[in-house]
């Protein structure tokens, strides 16, 4: 991976994700021997939006490096609240740190900050954009368990406003992955992410109801449907419920299936799929100290070549 | 003490209790010998309510074993926000973290968190239930300064809705402690707590004036009187009163007195007591360190042999 | 510097300064050198008011010198608000760590808090009061640039409510700098602030315009003017306008005009500075950290040193 920043999933070859997603299973192995790696490295966490376990999770995956996290701490409690533009305070913070991590609500603020700072910037999440190292995660934890060759995947739940799903969909086009898209037809596809899929020579299909393809699957991603996409209680109620699974929906899954979700869940996944071999989302949301444990440490090394 | 995580100060038996103390006396003898005992290890830190002391405590104790700490911040900026289980929240936190420390509200949160973690875990208080480090470290002061063997304790203040003092008095039913309890009436010992005392064959009196026993005291532990308790202000004012010290008070008792207060305090007791070799309660606010280093460098030792 | 703690930079001979200028040249040329320095140490934050950029700096300051940190965070969720006083408050961060920063609304918090404690305590900021690490990191980025001897130095803005700006011009009566204090009639230097300098034996000069001494400074020191100090918008516009500088304004200055700025800027300066040669508002954030280091060492050092 040649790369200063990771700004986006699409600027990566599946080349790039592959040396990742390796070097994250290498540690993964045996994470307390990377625990010297990155003995004084200052990673500073700039998180314009609240943030529980992304933040955590590369707060962890510093530090289980070896290196240091120094903290923005919220907006309300910033000099952003003084007026100060988001070009300044990165510019401050990259004074005191040797990477960066943004959040941001607006689409596009982390690629524009990059054009401010020299240290390597994660971008992780800006609004509706992009949030490449969760779909890093994503990918890990499918290979680790299905492998990315020759598989079926289901995505199901809010397809039309989740950035996860998009980012994840244009990146499994990378490998040899058949999607199947299930949603209520009012939460389908945007139509232009339909539209780069069909145009990267993506084998997909859309449904609405998980019967039509889950015999075939070897990964169901399930996502939250959100109650305020539905004008009232009682419609989003009904076609909500559709998209929930318990032990009783699985039985027509294969044995083999491996059931995520980026969560945090709120009833999409009874709690009773978490005692089943299905259930991988707790080791997903886990996979995501070693995948940016792996990333963190190759742009470094990258931020060090550029700079001898 | 062969536990898995400290949910009650009622799970430790008096050796447990001992094991621990010896452990943390050793510690405070010579902290610099342990910073790097826990190197690479990674304690979260879950505070579904604020703290300020048991939280800096908790995370200057595992600094001080080496290791590190990640903080899931307030609840307001979490994914508690988005309907998201205690459950999960701490199944997601264990992907990250070695061992958690667990402050929330609900009483029995803790005990239940235990049901889906793997990692050890320690409650830092759940609403009207257990604090158990905070016993810990007071009998840890306790000892220091007067022994835990043929010593007389007052216990002043709210004895009625006050956590620290129910869980502190069960405790020191381990050693051969007499018990003296002065409250104004209205808060006095809860029935049952007094019935427990009783019970576990312990040596307990009631007063409703400190006069009657300050004499004979070898401690003096003293705890707020709230405002809110009271229905109004004049009420409060008058009783709350005649439950402060100052250091006419103290000339009523043996030189040797230790008193102590698990702070915050208000105006409990007046400052010109601070100047005295009375007052051990900023002693016994930095006890929770050597105290906590003891007690999570006992459970990953426990949790290494398990695993082995 | 034989100081056992840091309130104000007026504490400060030029001795003194200069011993923390010339540690934080030292640092900043190899500051991976000073990673294993102080570990082990652990600094306690205690900010009263919210700040980013100090907090930050002597967050990662501590933590390039090799030692960790703990923070009280915000004071809505800390014991302040059940009623403790500063004073407990510092003797209980006391017992966690081995020297505190302290950031308070209130002038006079700091030297009152080291009545009581004995670690090395650093005032970052009490209200109106001081500032002292500010002043000095200003002192050693005009060192850097410009030099402290012989030089011409204009200070432009808000300089009857500027903090910052009292400090700075205080502690440059230390060296051989005329000074040209450069604002709106309104905003003129306090009464007091220009009697001490002249009782000083400094060189100052007042101006309302900035042409009429731009070409002779050798740095400009520029501060945000406050909307909140007009009656009107119209007349903060107006005002306001006159302080800002663009390129177009330096074509006056010296090529080698240093131009500094405390940040957060809003538009005082305008962006296309940023690019010139001039700009060095960036490297002067970045320079807390080598400073506060050198400060936070060598108050540790007198601390050992006490306590031998």
């Amino acid at each position: 991976m040649r790369q200063d920043h990771l700004i986006s999933a699409t600027q990566l070859s599946r080349a790039d994700i592959e040396a990742v997603l390796d070097r994250a299973a290498e540690i993964d192995a045996d994470v307390g021997a990377w625990q010297g790696r990155r003995d004084g490295t200052v990673l500073g966490l700039c998180f314009f939006e609240p943030s529980t376990r992304t933040r955590m999770s590369f707060d962890t995956a510093m530090k289980r490096l070896g290196g240091r996290t120094i903290d923005m701490g919220s907006v309300e409690s910033s000099s952003v609240k003084k007026g100060e533009t988001l070009a300044d305070t990165v510019r401050v913070i990259e004074g005191y740190a040797d990477a960066l991590v943004l959040r941001h609500p607006s689409e596009g603020a982390a690629k524009m900050a990059t054009e401010f700072v020299d240290v390597p910037l994660v971008n992780a999440g800006d609004g509706a954009g992009q949030h490449p190292t969760q779909t890093l995660l994503d990918l890990y934890t499918m290979r680790e368990n299905a492998g990315l060759d020759d598989v079926t995947v289901g995505i199901m739940g809010d397809l039309k406003y989740g950035r996860t799903v998009h980012s994840l969909a244009a990146a499994l086009t990378n490998f040899d992955v058949r999607q199947h898209f299930v949603s209520p037809e009012s939460l389908q596809l945007p139509r232009s992410v339909r539209y780069d899929l069909h145009e990267s020579g993506a084998q997909v299909r859309e449904h609405t109801d998980l019967d039509e393809v889950l015999s075939d699957l070897d990964v169901l991603y399930v996502t939250r449907i959100q109650r305020e996409r539905f004008p009232d209680e009682n419609e989003y109620r009904k076609v909500a419920g559709e998209y929930q699974i318990d032990t009783d929906d699985l039985d027509a899954a294969k044995d083999s299936l491996t059931v995520m979700h980026p969560l945090p869940r709120v009833d999409e996944i009874a709690p009773e799929v978490d005692e089943t071999d299905h259930a991988k989302y707790f080791e997903q949301a886990h996979n995501g100290v070693p995948v940016r444990m792996a990333l963190l440490d190759m742009l470094l090394e990258n931020a060090e070549g550029g700079s001898q």
